[in-house]
C-alpha cells in the first residue's frame, strides 16, 4: 500500500507544484490510500509533540533564491516562502582557543544545533575540550521520544552524525579511518581516542548502530561493511543480528519490518543527485582572447555556453527525499502516542555547489521542497507538531548579472572564477559563479542563514537567533 | 540647540554601543535638551502617520553578517537584529521584452520600492515603456505628509532619484549628462526625450528641485553647479532664488531657515565613508609562489596581511548619517500633524564593496545602524511611525574561511579574486572575498535581501514578500 503512496509523490512531486498544492495533493493520497492509522490519526492527547527539522546543507539566501528562481519563477514562491514564520539565524564558531572564528563547517554547526554549544569546525557532538555534548535526539529519546534522522549525504556524514555520535573529527566515519591513515594525499590523524580499540565509543557507524535512533535512512552502505577491530562480522550484519531492519533499495525499504528499528542504506556514499547540468556540464571558465591571456584586465572572453539541466541518469531508484520522510514519519509515528524528533537533511545542496555544479544544488532544494510538503501535511495532521526549516551555514554560489553591469564599459567585466549560465523554465537565462578558490572544492561563506517555520513556531522562535537559539527552541518545544 | 544634540549624537555613536542602550541614550538627550517641540511630542492625533524607510544600498545578508560581526562580535546583535519584525525581499528585475533579469541595480530596484513596479536596469522612475511611474513620496505629498529623503551619495544617485525623479537613465544627473556624451571611456546616449531643451522635466537634479520632497539631504553639489539651457543662473541659485534653504556644511546646515524647504549637499559626489582599511588598504590578489606562477593549482601562496580598520581621514566634518536623520526628522516634523514620509539610503556599503573595501562598508553599516537608532527614538515618541529597514540588491562580499578549509590539504586554496583580511576589535580574523569579476568594480548579485520592521510593521509586512509588496505595505500603512 505504501508503495502506491509513494509513487503518487513521485508523480506529484517531479513537476514544479506549488507547495500549497502539493501539500494538499499528499494529503489526498494519504487519507485516500490509507497508509498507516498511526500517521493518518489527528493527534488529540496534549501528550503528543512533534519536532521535524529540515536541513538544507549550505541553504543561504543565495541558494534559496537560485532554487525560487529556476522552480518557481522569479515572480513565484517557494513552499518555504508560503511558511509563516521566517528568521535569520547566526552561525557560530570558534577556534581550539575558543576565539570567534567566522565561517563554518557542517559538523560544528550541526553539533550546535543538535546540542547547544558552539564548538571547533570538524568536531561531531563534541566540544573544544573534546567532551560529549548530548544530543536533542538523544534526550528526546531518554524522554520517551521516537527518534529519526533521514539525509541524502551518508549517514555517518557530518550533518546526520552530529545528532547520533560523539568523535572529535568527522572523518572518523568507520571502523578503520578513525585509527587515521591516508586521506584525500594528506595524512589523516582519525579518533584514536574514540575507537573502540582504546576503549572509545566507536566510529560514526558503531555509534549509530548503538544510538538510540528509531529510523536512520541516508547514504553510506560502505561504511558499514567493517568489522570493529574485535569482531570478523560487518556493522551492517551485526545490525540485523541486533534485530535492526536493513534495507538498501527501495523495495527492501517497503518491505522491511515496519515495527522495528531500521537502518536504510542506499548508496555506497552519499546518495545521487536527482538533477545536472546538461551533458554533465558544471561551471567553467570563461575563454580569453589572445590580448586578454597577455593581460587579463584586457581583450575580450567568451563566457561558457548557456545551459539547461536535465535529469541525473545516476539517481535511477534512489528513494527521494520525500519518500524516506514519508517512511520515516509511519514508522515513528507507528504505536507512538508520545510523539518525535526527526532531522531530515538535504546535504547536496553543498555538496554541488562545492562541485561548482547549481543544477545538482537546485535538484536538491526541489527535494527540500518535497520533503517540506511531507512535513507540512504530517503537522496538518498532527497540531502539535513544529517544523523547521534551516541552514547549517552559508556557500560559495553566487547570482550574478547576466549581462555584466558593465556590458557597455570598454573593458571586459567577467568571474576570475566558474560560471555557469542556467536557462531557466521561464525563460531567462540565471548565471551562477563560484569564486571562492581554486581549489577543486568551493570554500563555504559566513552569512546568517534563513530559518523558516509553521505557524508552530509562532512564539518559539525569534526574529534573530543563534543556531544555539534554535536548539533551545526545539528543547523546550519538546519540553525536555 | 540642536547643535549640541547632535554633538551628543556623534559622541555616542562613534562607538559601537548595542542598538537599545544607544536608543535610550538619544532618547534622554532629546528630552534634556528638549530640540524641537514638534519633533518631541507624542501625537495622539489618530491621524498622524510617519513611514520612515532605510536603505542599506546592496545590504544582503553576507554584509549584515560582516557588520554585525565587526560591529558587535559573533556572539552580538546590531540593533537591526533587535527588531521585531524579519522577512525576506525577492528582488525583481525585467528586460526590455519583459523577461526575468536575475540581478537588478538600484535604479530598478529603488524605482519598485518607491513605486511598486518592476522595471529594467538604471531606469529611475520609468517603467520600460518609458512611462513615469509616480512614487510613494509623490503620493504622500499630494496627500498632506511632509516627505525627505537622506542619502550618503549624491542625491541625483539611482536610489535618492527613484523617489523624486522619472527618467529614462540613471546617469542623467544634471542639465548636461542629460544630453549624453563620454563617460567612462564610452558614449552615453543620455535622455534626451527627458531634457527641458526637448519639453522633458530635465534632469534628476531639475526635477528634484520641482520635487515636493521638502527635505533633501547627502552629497551631490556638483550637480546643482549646472545651469539649464534657457538660464545662466545655476541650479542652486535657483533653489536659493526659489525660496529653499541651501547647507552645504554642517554649520549652515545646522543655522539654515527652520521652516523651509531644505537642500542640503555636503559633498560634490558621494558623501565620503567613516572608515577604510589601514592605511588605505582594500582587498588584495594572493602572492603565487614560483610553481604556483606557473600552475594556479600547485604551488603556494601568501595572504594579504591582515588588517584593522580606521577612521577614512577624508571624513572629516561630513555629518553622520544619524545627524542628517535627526535634521530631516525635525523639519519634516515641525508644525506638522499630518506626519511624514522619509526615506533613509545608507549608499555607500553598496559603493564600498563594488571598490573591494570592506572596512568602508562596515563603517556605512554602523553609520545605518545609528540613523537606525534615529529613527527608532522617532517612532518611540510617535506612536503611528512605521520604521522598515531593506536593502536594494545583494552585493559581491563574502566572508569565507579563514584559514581555509583544506588547509591541511596538499593543494593551494585561495580566492582567484581578490581578498582583505580583516582584524576585528573581538580578537578574530574575517577574510573577505570579493571574486565576481576582473573588471575595477565588482558585479552586484541576486540573493533575496533582508527587510527589519519595528512593532507597526506586524501585520503590514509578511515573512516573505516582494520589493512591489513593500511599496504596497507602506502605501496602505499611510492610506494612500
Amino acid at each position: 500500500m505504501i508503495r502506491r503512496f509513494i509513487t503518487t509523490v513521485a508523480d506529484h512531486t517531479s513537476t514544479c507544484i506549488r507547495g500549497r498544492h502539493l501539500r494538499r495533493a499528499l494529503l489526498s493520497s494519504l487519507m485516500a490510500l490509507g497508509v498507516s492509522s498511526a500517521t493518518l490519526a489527528t493527534t488529540a492527547s496534549d501528550e503528543h509533540r512533534a519536532v521535524i527539522l529540515l536541513i538544507g546543507d549550505g541553504f543561504d539566501d543565495q541558494h534559496v533564491t537560485m532554487g525560487r528562481n529556476y522552480l518557481m519563477g522569479a515572480a513565484g514562491e517557494l513552499t518555504l516562502d508560503t511558511l509563516p514564520i521566517r528568521a535569520a539565524v547566526q552561525v557560530e564558531t570558534v577556534d581550539a582557543q575558543g576565539k570567534p572564528v567566522y565561517v563554518a563547517d557542517s559538523a560544528n554547526t550541526a553539533t550546535t544545533l543538535a546540542g547547544g554549544q558552539v564548538t571547533e569546525i570538524g568536531r561531531v557532538g563534541t566540544d573544544r575540550q573534546d567532551k560529549d555534548i548530548e544530543t536533542l535526539l538523544e534526550q528526546a529519546a531518554a524522554a520517551g521520544y521516537r527518534t529519526g534522522i533521514v539525509a541524502t549525504a551518508s549517514v555517518t556524514d557530518a550533518t546526520p552524525a552530529s545528532f547520533m555520535a560523539h568523535v572529535s573529527n568527522r572523518g572518523c566515519e568507520n571502523p578503520e579511518i578513525i585509527m587515521g591513515g591516508e586521506r584525500y594525499g594528506s595524512q589523516y590523524p582519525g579518533c584514536p581516542d574514540d575507537a573502540r580499540n582504546n576503549g572509545g565509543p566507536g566510529s560514526i557507524a558503531e555509534q549509530i548502530i548503538a544510538s538510540p535512533a528509531h529510523v536512520v535512512l541516508g547514504g553510506g552502505l560502505k561504511h558499514f561493511d567493517y568489522s570493529p577491530f574485535d569482531s570478523d562480522i560487518t556493522l551492517l550484519e551485526q545490525a540485523k543480528s541486533q534485530g535492526i531492519a536493513v534495507a538498501t533499495d527501495l523495495d527492501s525499504l517497503l518491505t522491511s519490518d515496519k515495527d522495528a528499528r531500521l537502518l536504510g542504506l542506499f548508496a555506497p556514499k552519499h546518495l545521487p543527485v536527482r538533477l545536472r547540468g546538461a551533458d554533465g556540464r558544471k561551471a567553467e571558465a570563461v575563454t580569453g582572447s589572445l590580448l586578454n591571456k597577455v593581460d587579463e584586465r584586457l581583450g575580450t572572453v567568451e563566457q561558457p555556453a548557456p545551459m539547461a539541466c536535465e535529469p541525473n541518469p545516476e539517481f535511477g531508484t534512489t528513494p527521494t527525499l520525500a519518500t524516506l520522510t514519508e517512511v520515516a514519519l509511519d514508522r515513528l509515528s507507528r504505536n507512538n502516542d508520545r510523539g518525535l524528533f526527526l532531522m531530515i537533511e538535504s546535504a547536496s545542496i553543498d555538496k554541488q555547489s562545492h562541485a561548482r555544479n547549481p543544477c545538482g544544488s537546485i535538484g536538491e532544494i526541489e527535494q527540500l521542497e518535497e520533503a517540506l510538503a511531507v512535513a507540512l501535511t504530517y503537522a496538518e495532521l498532527h497540531p502539535n507538531t513544529l517544523v523547521l526549516v534551516t541552514a547549517d551555514h552559508a556557500q560559495a554560489a553566487q547570482i550574478v548579472p547576466e549581462p555584466s553591469l558593465f556590458e557597455d564599459l570598454p573593458l571586459p567585466s567577467y568571474t576570475p572564477g566558474k560560471i555557469a549560465r542556467i536557462e531557466t523554465p521561464e525563460g531567462g537565462l540565471m548565471a551562477i559563479n563560484y569564486a571562492t578558490t581554486v581549489f577543486p572544492s568551493e570554500e563555504h561563506t559566513g552569512a546568517n542563514v534563513p530559518l523558516f517555520g509553521n505557524a508552530q513556531a509562532l512564539g518559539v522562535v525569534k526574529p534573530f537567533m543563534r543556531q544555539r537559539d534554535v536548539y533551545q527552541a526545539m528543547r523546550q518545544y519538546l519540553g525536555l
